[in-house]
């Protein structure tokens, strides 16, 4: 790498941010007296309740503080261990936690290769059919992410196509949305919409602008019985659990999460465009939200990727040009 | 009950209480900019630092965002499956955290009754001495809690014997401390001292004032190999991790751990005041730390418990005891 | 000890007896030609009728090869990892198994001293009414053992009586019938009878003349859908499965189970009659199975175990007679 | 298919086969008298010996009644729950155990293609170089079937290699040896030079002629301390322990073992002639061992599996050949 290090790291990941000023005020507002512990406060309704309105009337939510237990709290009640979850090979199910859903569930996930991210619904009719009961677990759910780690969006109606090949084969779906503000920004829908489809939810917070809040969405009450007692076991079930509900609150009540997705993924196009305009630089897929995987001149491997989050300014795609200036074209 | 439900809210426990305002403002100085994430950004190493202080400059710690979290991580770098760790009946990792300790590690607990919390050297031999191999898991760890659920605290000597004889078994030495600070302040020794002779303690922020921390410090390093991978695993990695970080830099950088924590011993023993002079009510364990177990007229079955917390005031414990005084003095 | 070891090595266990003729020519004559694998040949199906004749005709079964995994079997079948099941002190779940119900189960027991091995519908009713969701895992099914590890039987009524509690409060009832033959033997009863109300039984063969053949019986059929996935991956499925059926043939198709468990209890009441002439020398327990518990001249701690098998004989019997003789009367 | 089903059931399994008759005659000879239980009789002991005269001096050995459980308990021997292994998935423990492996040992299985079924050192080496700590699991083994389940086996030489690539990376290497004794006999070697570098082998009986015995070997003594803790966690230690020592002492006593491997693997060579004979049909891979991959005209799809045992006669591969003869030729 030719080219200097620091002002990087603003593309780094969406995660390396703060927290945006507005969750933070809502964090403070939230610190008045004594409240119930444990989820039983009056904002962690209020949070249960906006959440109702921005998906269903029925859905019922647990918070965590990690897209991780998340993504496990909802595969944990979808399996037992001697079934599996379908889910791509870039997923952050198989990918980034460190084998966590294993550990907790004790099922095999079935991990699939994919050319952008995106499963399709042969590869989960693929997935419904396999196995020779009982020496193979038997399938039970499809885990997708919206966005996908590669930045790509699923389609409305890619989703009801999936949703509709896994509820024929009795397959249950989990939608991991550590990041799906930025696919309905990316959609123009709202949250639920970029999520049609899913029997459960994982909604992320963190990268939306809150300092750590991730919420377990049960679409479907059915599913919902277990979901305090996982996601105490989960060890995400916070004395103080206002402080979590109030980030949601300040991001879903209003437009905060949209407004934050939105500029994300616009900085994201810019940052797409800055590279495009280098010699010999090329965009390895479609730039839809706010991650832009990308090979610079020289690079051999995987693209790199850049990101940018809800406190990405101009200035810092400005330089970034820059860098990628002095560094490509001198 | 004959008093009315609303100023006992505030004695109801130490976690319905919000953020103390200085750790809050650590939270919002540290919103500056983007930093690396995962626990590598330098506020995480600065609560690392502090923490060494405390404790020994070759603890090694990973943090957590629950008690819970903070006591299954220690458990799961002491125990292999087919070993067992000893604790009171009383115990938080016994009664109070919905068998994750099991589910995440695959090992059972060895759950032995105590006359006030506080496990003895000789409870501590009977499980080293017991079992049968291979049709009993092996002992391998003992786990207190420093002060107990109950209040009550070992002293230096008594946790030097519990050590003592644990080391003489081959056992290792777990101290839950979430509330450590407060057995520090009743011991009038720092938080080292007052986990004297541990190899792994769980050190609990939220409790003393914080939004949500709590720090595994791993004080023998050989043990601390695994323990980011188990961190991930437990779903306690969080990206920001500098925003944990900044509430234990809050509290141990100068002496507001110890300040809050005197505070609420300070206001649990006028709670007690107050309980003694009902006619008819007693005190059931000595009050050393912010928590006061005792049985007022007429109460049947087990003690009730008073908890103070840093921000609870004169004006809390007269309300208290106005209340009391209506129902029972009239 | 005064008296030499050797005779008493004939009533250490009943498991140091070898395998009952009559099983073992079973195991023989199911030596011939090729047939299904993994439990799907034409034997497997005969004792799978067989024990639906002992017991209903709705009954599930799954084999197995040790009393520990029929037991985790039918456990796993019943707990989720944040629900729990009551038992007693003396369970061989509890003290025997080394922790594997817990292992593959991700639960944990919740574990209670009795008087003589059997639990009351009081313990049930305490059980079932305790704990604090989500802090506390679900009850959710009893495990008695019939008879119990210390000898002791549940009258009929008495299982009824547990059986009733446990079903009026939505709990489950496991009976591990490791000797469940010598229980039925000494009520007078069929196998069924003495697993009265039981949801799922594990009945041993192997204390009772076979090799190594345990049946994990699902009474109610709703809980039997996914045994055969929890046998695989509780490593019990054999390939070779005609030869562990071929053992519950040979003792469930006919009498051979009875008279096994007869004989075993008969020459235990002798074995006691022999302990109880020695002076001082005193029964701890009722005997009414094939287990002595007794404390002999100069003993201190529990009661020493002597066991009978399917082939004691009355020589060993006045062996051990002799033996005693020697050492205390002289 | 046009031709009848009947006599192909020779050639489905090597575990549709029963017991060879000098194994049943070791079991009848082991049901003399009382002995120990649980692993501690002396015809265990002389089966360890035995395994280790045939390995070496240093071996540890627990015994098991499946294959899939003789792969748990190495893998369990190997792994915690935040590291990894490696296998190709058509490894046995990918593809037929049901995720036991993950449901005992909490760890992912890293599973990858190959082309026949064997891994590469390369393979190895992007194993032990992948990852991102602490967001996936720590690399720690790698496990191999020998042969593999499509029949191919690893030279001497490519043992070494695998072996030499995994102990530069740090890494352990498991031999899944369900049918060593084939591929020793292929390969005209003894069973230990058939397993070279292995740390712990899993040696099948079943396969090779007995009821259901299974050897878990730990080359490295290191490795083996809590095997028999393990060994009763995964449900297999049976109390009647000498009756699965008597099947691998007759295996293993003498030549049994490879007068019964060889013998199959004869036999697969000439199912695999007869299926070359036919017009249009196939031999997929190189058949070293008892089995036989092949595709028949009109086949589509996978290549079928045909298998020989011990028993296979060559009536029956001539029974064989007259069905491929009528269904195809005519």
């Amino acid at each position: 790498m030719a080219y200097p290090a620091l002002p990087m790291t603003y593309l780094v990941s969406d995660n390396t941010a703060g927290i945006h000023p507005q969750v933070l005020a809502a964090i403070a507002d939230a610190n008045q007296g004594h409240t119930p512990s444990y989820g039983t406060d009056p904002l962690t309704a209020r949070a249960e309740t906006l959440i109702r309105t921005h998906f269903t009337p029925a859905a019922e939510t647990v918070f965590a503080v990690t897209g991780t237990a998340a993504n496990v709290i909802a595969l944990a009640a979808l399996l037992r261990p001697y079934e599996t979850a379908l889910c791509a090979e870039s997923a952050h199910i198989a990918a980034d936690e460190c084998a966590a859903p294993e550990r907790f569930t004790g099922a095999r996930l079935t991990i699939v290769p994919t050319a952008d991210g995106r499963l399709t619904p042969d590869q989960v009719t693929a997935f419904a059919r396999a196995g020779d009961p009982p020496h193979s677990p038997i399938p039970r759910a499809v885990s997708i992410a919206q966005p996908t780690e590669l930045g790509t969006v699923y389609s409305i109606a890619e989703l009801r196509a999936i949703a509709a090949t896994a509820r024929e084969h009795g397959l249950r779906l989990h939608i991991d949305g550590a990041r799906l503000a930025n696919a309905a920004a990316a959609l123009g829908t709202g949250l639920a919409q970029a999520a049609t489809g899913a029997d459960i939810v994982s909604l992320g917070g963190t990268k939306n602008g809150a300092l750590a809040a991730d919420a377990v969405i049960f679409l479907d009450p059915a599913l919902a019985g277990p979901r305090r007692h996982i996601q105490k076991q989960a060890m995400q079930l916070l004395s103080k659990g206002r402080f979590v509900a109030a980030q949601f609150v300040a991001l879903l009540d209003g437009e905060l999460w949209l407004t934050n997705a939105a500029h994300a993924n616009l900085m994201a196009g810019r940052v797409a465009e800055v590279i495009a305009g280098v010699p010999g630089a090329s965009i390895a897929l479609p730039v839809r939200t706010n991650a832009v995987f990308a090979t610079l001149p020289g690079d051999s491997g995987p693209p790199r990727r850049f990101m940018t989050s809800f406190d990405t300014t101009q200035g810092d795609v400005d330089a970034f040009a820059r860098v990628l200036h002095t560094a490509f074209i001198g």
